[in-house]
């Protein structure tokens, strides 16, 4: 039976090794490929993930996971050799449901959404992207079909970020958030506004950089298994455990990039502390999409939007920008934790963010049901925009073409983003506990107790439990905005003072 | 039959995205990934050039080669449809030659037998290597096997590096070589040594890499399908003819790395005009190392060190780098084109390289009939650097264990280098016969004339006919020496004067 497993643990090589050439083949196009490069690496791409593909839905395979069903019953649930044949037998049966073709049509119609997008946005014409969302919303309930008969439609797209998650358990959480953002974000707007002026002047992209590699440093950064390139859209990979890839992108008059490392940050940890054992396999990878956001926006956020984090950071800050010589620490504090609606999602502050994200995750589940007609898309859009955050976009640009993910056939993605908030306050009430003081630590430049206990009770799993089992596992119950909420009211209070903390 | 044809085509592209995977890995590594990835990366690799070599020996392919006998006879010799056919079955034959246990052992004791040299060199001592020079040699032997009796045992290694050349073809233009340079290193060693003293100094990195990159740019570097990196050991590579990849090493207080970049940009612009009609087909590349080393050596060489380069050059570099503000151009010129013998075949000027590449392609012949052990392989190499440049090495590493090539089993390669020299001067009249003076035209800051004739007379073919065809077709007759001895005497009388050059 031993030889078995080590047939399955060879051909899972093999498909980790394409995958992760596959990444790079990704990685390098949005790091530094020449333009001309893009046709060729489109075929490439394609060619890499087709022969992944065949061999996930592979008679070889098929049989292989037969074989072990007695070897799995053998071994631990928790064990190495176990999850394997387990999550692959889940990937497998995954992969099967959907037939080849309508696979590639998804793929195919993902890339012409995409540029439809772009050109949509360019034209500030939604009617140019209409047909396409048409056909992707058709390719996705054919999709759905694949999986048989669902409580709900939405849970085979959700479980692909993820896995064995239902649309019931996100809507009584997105419910309890919605119920506290509102008001709060009602008694911001009341407020006085927080002065961020201090972030808006000339960073030169070198000091950003030194910055922000030397913070890291203190994180875990290090040289000789991590590395940070430019991008335009801020991602972090990895190819191995010891091969991490962070990317961001500077810019001369704000520090966005600088804050996206600390964000990118967290995804690479994720990666960089799962267990060596589970290397070359499906296991070694963060579990989930929400997982790894909670990781991300630990970091971003808990970590690094800190007071505490900044007392040891802001010297360095600024050496290396002299604009902030004469801004006091509180007022650069305040400035990053500052709150105000606004209306492009990947630029909102931690409170607001949710909303964006709740209203596009009520939308699409709204279009797939088909309650919502594609062609009132734009209006319901704007209409939910006014409701939870009292904005009226101006444009397209600004208003419902912001996001791509609808043009690729990304439905189901959302939601994973306000649930990594989330999580990431649940699991961190957890550390705290077995920690002591987090703000203290930093405060004396210590941050390796908490890296380390995220390896320990999170990082180091990968992909062996699923994302339900991490939250249960690490937070020690199932996902709860409770602490989420508890936590932005306290920040709130911090920044405005009592009125708006209190309501 | 077209539909047969096609099925070729198909498993082409597929065998080509594979295999430029794998070269992107390999870029990857001797870029930027951090040293922690080797380990993984040395996977991927594996994983995807086996893919490769399952489809190069496949039944799939030996059926479809078969199959098309007749459509290839019913093509042209020249065109796209014949030339494919008859390069992949040329390639499957070789491949099919090697069993694949005897291929994987030749892959791993080149991955030992590398390790093996850098641990020689590290403590000097030859006898860590000797072992698996022995197991080297052995595989080689074995290798030539597969090929059934030959004229030459060399014959086999030669061609998998030059297809369709003998050694009984090297021989006779080594022997020319040889008689015609070593009266005229020892003429230089009379002469006044060139003071190449204003080629020391600082240099700032950023300074060498825009004057590089604007240098290439007169020549047909273009961001727009081609990308400059830092590397330990420069080279070019790439993507798709649209996905350029040159690599250099900028160091402070010389100029190699610029010299570097006009080398790879021969290499570099041959793969760049390629026709767009052999794209994602093995004909899509440089025909051979000879024939690639011409075009690199043509742009470093006969373009890159010519005086009248340099006048349209030379302002520029003196803005740059300022210490050449008050060096004359001829001063500067002379340094760059200055002849000594040294130790370093790396470091080699134009005219005692080819003694380096001689005398090895002497000795590994030698080492493969047996007539030489390769326990007497040091003193061998030392008498033979007595012989020919008049020079003693003082240690092994700047004696026998300073090239790699025989650590990881590239018995064979050396002799490209000299036939690349020989054949970039032959290519170079012929296409002064149809442009006129070069250097003239080069004196006004006029590239395109040469690079376009390139593309026309030799890039745009790819691997279409063999090396010796190429030579054939653009010089109008086989390889022959007598231009590059007559082009390296006019050399030397120019920066030594005629007491060197009439020698």
């Amino acid at each position: 039976m031993n030889g078995r497993y080590e047939q399955l643990r060879a051909l899972a090589g093999e498909i980790w090794d394409i995958e992760k050439a596959s990444g790079l083949l990704s990685w390098d196009e949005e790091t530094g490929m020449p333009p001309g490069g893009a046709h060729a690496r489109a075929e490439q791409k394609a060619t890499l993930q087709r022969l992944a593909h065949e061999r996930w839905i592979s008679d070889e395979l098929a049989e292989l996971l037969e074989e072990l069903r007695q070897f799995e019953a053998e071994h631990d649930h928790d064990s190495d050799e176990a999850s394997l044949v387990r999550v692959m037998r889940h990937d497998h049966e995954k992969a099967r449901r959907v037939p080849v073709e309508l696979h590639a049509e998804i793929v195919r119609a993902g890339s012409l959404g995409y540029q439809a997008w772009l050109e949509a946005r360019a034209r500030e014409d939604f009617s140019v992207l209409l047909p396409h969302l048409e056909r992707n919303l058709e390719l996705r309930r054919r999709y759905v079909e694949c999986f048989g008969p669902q409580d709900d439609p939405y849970d085979p797209l959700l479980d692909d970020y993820e896995p064995g998650m239902k649309t019931s358990d996100v809507d009584p959480v997105f419910e309890q958030l919605k119920a506290a953002l509102v008001p709060m974000i009602a008694a911001v707007k009341e407020a006085e506004p927080v002065d961020d002026s201090c972030l808006r002047g000339y960073f030169p992209l070198d000091a950003q950089r030194r910055f922000s590699v030397w913070v890291m440093e203190h994180w875990g950064y290090d040289p000789a298994t991590w590395r940070l390139d430019g991008t335009v859209h801020p991602f972090a990979t990895a190819f191995a455990t010891t091969d991490i890839r962070l990317t961001t992108r500077f810019q001369p008059d704000h520090l966005g990039g600088v804050i996206a490392c600390l964000h990118e940050f967290g995804h690479g940890i994720y990666e960089r502390q799962v267990s060596p054992t589970l290397e070359r396999t499906p296991l070694a990878s963060g579990v989930s999409a929400a997982m790894h956001e909670s990781q991300s926006r630990m970091w971003e956020n808990l970590v690094g939007r800190s007071l505490a984090t900044w007392r040891v950071f802001y010297p360095k800050l600024q050496e290396e920008l002299p604009q902030f010589a004469d801004v006091p620490l509180t007022t650069f504090h305040r400035a990053i934790n500052k709150v105000q609606p606004s209306l492009v999602r990947t630029e909102a502050d931690e409170v607001t963010y949710n909303l964006h994200v709740i209203l596009r995750y009520e939308i699409e589940r709204e279009l797939l049901s088909g309650t919502l007609a594609l062609a009132d898309l734009p209006d319901a859009f704007n209409a939910k925009m006014r409701d939870y955050l009292g904005l009226d976009p101006p444009d397209l640009v600004r208003g419902v073409l912001q996001d791509a993910h609808w043009s690729d056939l990304g439905f189901g993605y959302f939601p994973t983003y306000s649930l990594g908030n989330v999580i990431s306050v649940q699991i961190w009430e957890r550390a705290q506990n077995d920690l002591g003081d987090l703000e203290e630590q930093f405060e004396r430049g210590e941050f390796g107790a908490l890296r380390d206990w995220l390896g320990e009770h999170v990082h180091r799993f990968g992909r062996k439990f699923t994302a339900a089992e991490t939250v249960q596992r690490t937070a020690g119950g199932p996902i709860d905005p409770a602490p989420y909420v508890a936590y932005l009211e306290r920040k709130l209070r911090d920044v405005f003072g009592a009125a708006v903390g209190a309501s």
